[in-house]
């Protein structure tokens, strides 16, 4: 029979009436004759409580502690989720990480998944016995409990459902999909029917919030077909899959934005090779997520050094490079900080294939007023820096100018 | 080195503040030289939580998935524990009940306790690491996890103490120790320093809700010293042990009382063989917990059966009779109730040695006007039913005719 993976994010089994709604859905698709591997998150809230005890209780805590304490929150949705389908006459039992296993390595709070063992699920498909699997969690080589990080649960979905090979992967949230643009800041935000991995990605990097990172690498890498679909409306959602499946595609397939970053120009450094290591390295290790450089042309042997971090990270990276230059690894004469910018992004995989995308972005933020004070590029994407004021201005004129509220 | 077993309740680890307080007595113990076994049960109110759900879930749940759930309650505060002790200093990990493994058969909900392999512990004793063990769960042949059933961490703390061969197994809650009476009807109830097994279990059995019966059952069987004490209070507990290790062992140890009982006498019944077990036959399967059993001396070839029962399973036992009775496997002219009886019990090994305890008793109750409706002796017991108005009247005088008050 096709197997399929159901995920249920933390909003959509956050109470027995939210588990009874996904289980529902769980018992349509067993009709429709698939054998499903439920995966489930912990009840919203649960796993941020137990992160709280671990935290009150130590500060360099022992993570693998972390992992045995947090993991517990999914142990209980998935025993929950698998009494409601018994409940519905769906034959299931529930199935911790260690119970399948699912195979990780050592690096608690953070595991990399190794392999998933699926003989004895494959087994229980074959008893007619439906899997719902707690998610986030796997054992270590040394038979202890691990996580998979945050939005964790995303991950062990899509390694289920490679290792199952199932025909999909549907994530359930509490969005109905994936949209060109954030609904909140223009109505025109549509729908996507399809979406490539790669620009899934960028998205989801850029604050696309729907997917986690890791997740979309793992299906790509694997050709897992994601939907993601709301738990909640009886909706197609958005189908994340291979850039060939998507016959049509368009040039630009969303914009993401980012609200909250800072621009930071490091004046007068030495312009010579090394420099930039020399100021980037100590900003990596105080844990400042830099996003877009750019190096000024130099005069007189000095120049500028430009970067954008999230603004929350300011202090921390003032501090950074402060004890850099105290240390004499290098010399400037002031940072200067504009804390009130914003950072907009055309998506496409179309942008491979046709030149003159970001001169028109260029262009439709012109037209506006809008003043573009760095700019990044990829193959799929183009990135600039604005004043935050800007944002949703620069969002609906670039959403209106590559007309992506007209069905592709 | 050598073991003992420290085995925390529900309100000793209730919160991160109580944890601390449990792990400070470990780790005075760890610095005695003792390698520890700490056994946890979930945080207080937890476990109801979990029940709950899986109660709200399914009328009739599967057994397995309610273990899933329920367990997870103690792996949260064995982790936290654990990060606790290493916090003060003490190296200690957690274990859950499948990674020690604790083996169980498959009665999920109420399983028995096959063996505890305890290489792996052992082997990190040897390491300097303590061991902090979810209480209450283990882990069935078919690698589903299981329960012990209700207070089952009493159960898994005597089980890993006769494991490890331990020195002692402290049992922490929140009294200090077994008292002669309950103090909440004498202020000159006492404090035992010591007590027997066998009065231990008479006294647990007879509402003296310190220990679970089953596991002073198992701590008589292999010979593990029990201490009773306060999680809260520096004061010395009270030591159940074999008899032979109490010196002076006095009549009566102590004195317990069961208030909501109530008596039914079963009005002309057949006087012939297999009359009382086709009564107490259909009770036992109703649910009903008889006590106390008297059959008055018949007459006319008609007799009448008076039992005992907890008040609130009355209707129970009601509907059970009248079923029995319809269904023509015995016949009776009425069910007569009163509802308004408690049962004191006076417990001591020494009389086994000594006659005329009964008597004593008797007299001691006569001597205050209380009535008497039923007596059940066993070797080293006697209990009465009286009305419930007298009983804290019955539980004083008895405290002081067997002069209770006074150390022994």
């Amino acid at each position: 029979m096709p197997r399929l993976v159901m995920k249920f994010g933390g909003t959509s089994v956050a109470d027995l009436d939210r588990i009874r709604n996904a289980a529902e859905r769980v018992r349509r698709e067993v009709e429709r004759g698939y054998d499903v591997a439920v995966i489930v998150s912990a009840m919203s809230g649960k796993t941020n409580e137990l992160v709280g005890w671990v935290r009150d209780t130590a500060v360099l805590y022992d993570a693998r502690e972390y992992d045995a304490v947090v993991s517990s929150g999914e142990n209980v949705t998935a025993g929950l989720m698998a009494l409601t389908l018994q409940q519905m006459g769906v034959p299931a039992r529930s199935w911790q990480g260690w119970q399948v296993p699912l195979n990780t390595n050592s690096s608690h709070g953070a595991a990399r998944i190794v392999s998933i063992e699926t003989d004895k699920l494959v087994q229980k498909f074959g008893e007619g016995l439906h899997a719902v699997i707690a998610g986030f969690q796997g054992i270590s080589p040394e038979g202890r409990i691990t996580t998979l990080g945050r939005g964790g649960s995303d991950t062990s979905a899509v390694a289920f459902a490679a290792a199952l090979e199932a025909e999909r992967c549907d994530i359930y949230t509490d969005v109905d999909g994936v949209y060109t643009t954030d609904p909140r800041i223009t109505r025109k935000a549509r729908k996507l029917a399809k979406i490539s991995y790669e620009e899934m990605l960028e998205l989801a990097s850029l604050g696309a919030k729907v997917l986690q990172t890791r997740s979309v690498e793992l299906a790509m890498r694997y050709k897992v077909p994601l939907m993601v679909r709301s738990s909640f409306e009886d909706t197609e959602g958005t189908i994340v899959c291979d850039e060939e499946e998507i016959v049509e595609s368009r040039v630009v397939s969303g914009i993401a934005h980012s609200r909250d970053e800072a621009k930071l120009t490091v004046v007068d450094v030495e312009d010579r090779p090394g420099v930039a290591a020399a100021i980037f390295g100590p900003l990596a290790e105080a844990g400042v997520n830099v996003d877009m450089i750019v190096q000024n042309i130099g005069a007189d042997g000095l120049t500028d050094m430009t970067f954008s971090c999230p603004v929350d990270e300011v202090p921390r990276a003032l501090m950074a490079l402060e004890k850099t230059r105290e240390a004499g690894a290098v010399s400037y004469s002031e940072v200067i900080r504009d804390e009130e910018v914003s950072k907009v992004s055309i998506v496409g995989i179309g942008m491979r294939s046709q030149a003159g995308v970001a001169h028109r972005m260029f262009e439709a933020l012109a037209k506006d007023g809008v003043n573009i004070k760095v700019i990044t590029t990829s193959e799929i994407k183009v990135s600039v820096l604005i004043d935050r004021k800007y944002l949703e201005l620069a969002v609906q004129a670039l959403h209106d100018a590559f007309e992506l509220d007209k069905a592709s």
